[in-house]
């Protein structure tokens, strides 16, 4: 298992009328968590696209617990359980400064080549770092 | 059963360098199609938030089968088959021009009583707009 | 002169904790503005990229009036009174629904030559369509 | 004069398809400093809002210099060269990791009483931890 956590600031023009974050940024702190990831393990996501691979999303979800307003600084706590093979699989909680979960939800990623926009299979660097990162059994 | 269909463009500032729109901006585009199915049945949500009920997102859930570019015609189907109760729970599909599903998603709603921000029953403005637009079974 | 006018609704995402736009949207609905405006010329933005020139953002600036809200319908208005060169200037104005100016501003976007990515000028295509939607005198 | 850095991390979501951050999103960044300025100062704008004052944008303008993508890390740097009275003005420069400047502009901000609407003077608070931080002549 690969567990990484990162923290970001609420900003201002992510709040909506109700006063509190809309629940589509939820969506992007998940891919803010995963790219700070990618990064600190020394494979950003502008690597991988220059080795020629894309992660386009397959699907994502996420469920909302409690609101979260401006300054509030959040926990995004990417992990992930399965080393990957078409699918890149990462489950993600985002927590408040008290360590309560306020939102969760998962996402799949998929590989495709960048050059003839198929399908391809998760390439050998991104499960080198995955594998060099485990901390626990991986599936 | 409910069922709305509306249009956006997609606007070049969501789309990433990818060269397709940003998977989060779907998230959005629900939002779009819901609110405009309010409006358009007459009871904006401005107005259910002026009745004291504000409409927080539960889940939301997007899988994503092909991309969009800037300036294409997006159709948003919102499709309604329950009547809600403690939930509104909204089927949301993209179409692109050929009628093509690019992405769908289920996205559920609660109901906040503005004052106590307590959770409450679906609101009877909203239960008669929608009893008033079903088309087929409703459950 | 070149004049074009579109509309669009405000979104409930581009409001913030103000309960009114965020300011950062106007700028993006000045885009909205002059994308609505080059596809009804018959001469859309991904066009112009294609024919191998892009138009980066040189400057922009916008003079904030009064606020606009969720649902609104707004009308942006955008102005070009001199044939560009190396330059192209777009004078934008945001109308609310009672034609009350609500933001305005200037836009000046350069030329880029795709491939070389150093400046280029006004792409012939461009020059034509304005000269032919041009309602006054022209600079 | 007061001065204040903050630095941010380019997100994969605000490029646009050229491959770089899309033009609106300096305005954002423009926000993300002041907004870390006076945080760092301890008066955080949520605090300015519950005191009863809001700072609504008078204008902005931004001038683009260099692109910037994705993962890159830039830094804020916003300068206050004169006390406001009723109007904040802030220059705002967007440095890359070499030190170039990428993009600039000034922002104005004017004060609003939340409970009449009108606007109001800067108010005390502001006014003190300008001058606390103040490092040079300041007008």
């Amino acid at each position: 298992m690969v567990r990484f956590e990162t923290e970001l600031t609420v900003r201002y023009y992510e709040t909506d009328q109700m006063g509190v974050v809309h629940h589509s940024n939820y969506i992007r702190y998940f891919e803010c968590g995963r790219i700070e990831m990618l990064k600190a393990f020394g494979l950003p996501v502008e690597r991988i696209e220059k080795e020629g691979v894309m992660m386009p999303i397959v699907s994502v979800d996420c469920h909302y617990r409690l609101p979260s307003t401006m300054g509030e600084v959040l926990r995004i706590v990417c992990t992930i359980k399965k080393l990957p093979v078409t699918r890149l699989v990462i489950d993600t909680d985002v927590l408040n400064a008290d360590g309560v979960r306020i939102a969760y939800g998962v996402v799949t990623l998929g590989f495709i080549d960048t050059l003839t926009r198929r399908p391809s299979r998760c390439p050998a660097s991104l499960t080198k770092v995955i594998l060099e990162h485990n901390v626990g059994e991986i599936g």
